[in-house]
């Protein structure tokens, strides 16, 4: 099916639909521990995978996957960026000054981006103030409290 | 704040975030002992709250209210329509040939809404044509089984 939709058709759909998050997990590749990784998701049932391709198209990065399945029967797909160049480039120049509801995540989001972005080594401040920003965004998801990774990285 | 957004907007956010419901509800004031209710729902945190109050203003009709909560701490906000011609005059044109994802949803609560329209008495016959319609619509939300309905209507 090919359909044509405006970019405030886009907007519009990503207030209620869309995710920017921050993820910070546990890794061996870094100094301290763990890893920062940023991406934009968008989670939908198969009706909506029209949509979650036009997003791809449109964007143009990122790519459609089966959802992180919740049960066995769960069939929903998910559109996810987590290039960080993609991120920088493309995601965020597409939702800038456009979002309302999540106009504060966004911008969160986006420094986030930048402070990983900038060339200089990411310092444990930097680190730090990345999970300042980090821990005040989509807060029921956190698996590992603030305070324990602090600690690490100290 | 006073916001302007797009009709398309509009369109992309309900995608995600609308409801086209028909409640099938025990009462006293029917002959067959149940009543209809088809309306239209928009949930949202509190930070959506612009949204709701500017589709109440482009749409013209329904109201602004706290959702029926899950839980005490649930401060979700609703904007909800259930006046039938509001929803006959106002929000079916506004979505008309609009919606993709929710495009069968639409058309399934468009066939009900046009059934209850009808001036003529609201026969058994057309009553069991509106359940076989809504039991195919937001099927996880059905509180009553299809067959006592249909048993009671006979």
């Amino acid at each position: 099916m090919s359909i044509k939709i405006s970019d405030d058709y886009l907007y519009g759909f990503i207030e209620g639909e869309g995710c920017f998050y921050v993820g910070i997990v546990p890794s061996q590749d870094t100094k301290n521990g763990f890893q920062v990784i940023p991406f934009f998701k968008v989670s939908q049932n198969p009706k909506g995978k029209v949509i979650l391709d036009f997003l791809k198209k449109r964007l143009d990065c990122g790519y459609v996957k089966p959802n992180d399945k919740k049960n066995s029967s769960d069939k929903s797909l998910a559109y996810v960026v987590r290039d960080i160049i993609s991120l920088k480039e493309k995601v965020i120049p597409f939702f800038e000054e456009k979002l309302f509801i999540k106009r504060e995540e966004f911008l969160k989001f986006k420094k986030i981006i930048d402070l990983m972005s900038d060339k200089k080594h990411l310092t444990a401040q930097r680190f730090r103030e990345i999970i300042d920003i980090a821990y005040t965004m989509n807060t029921g998801n956190r698996k590992i409290p603030k305070e324990q990774l602090i600690e690490h990285i100290k």
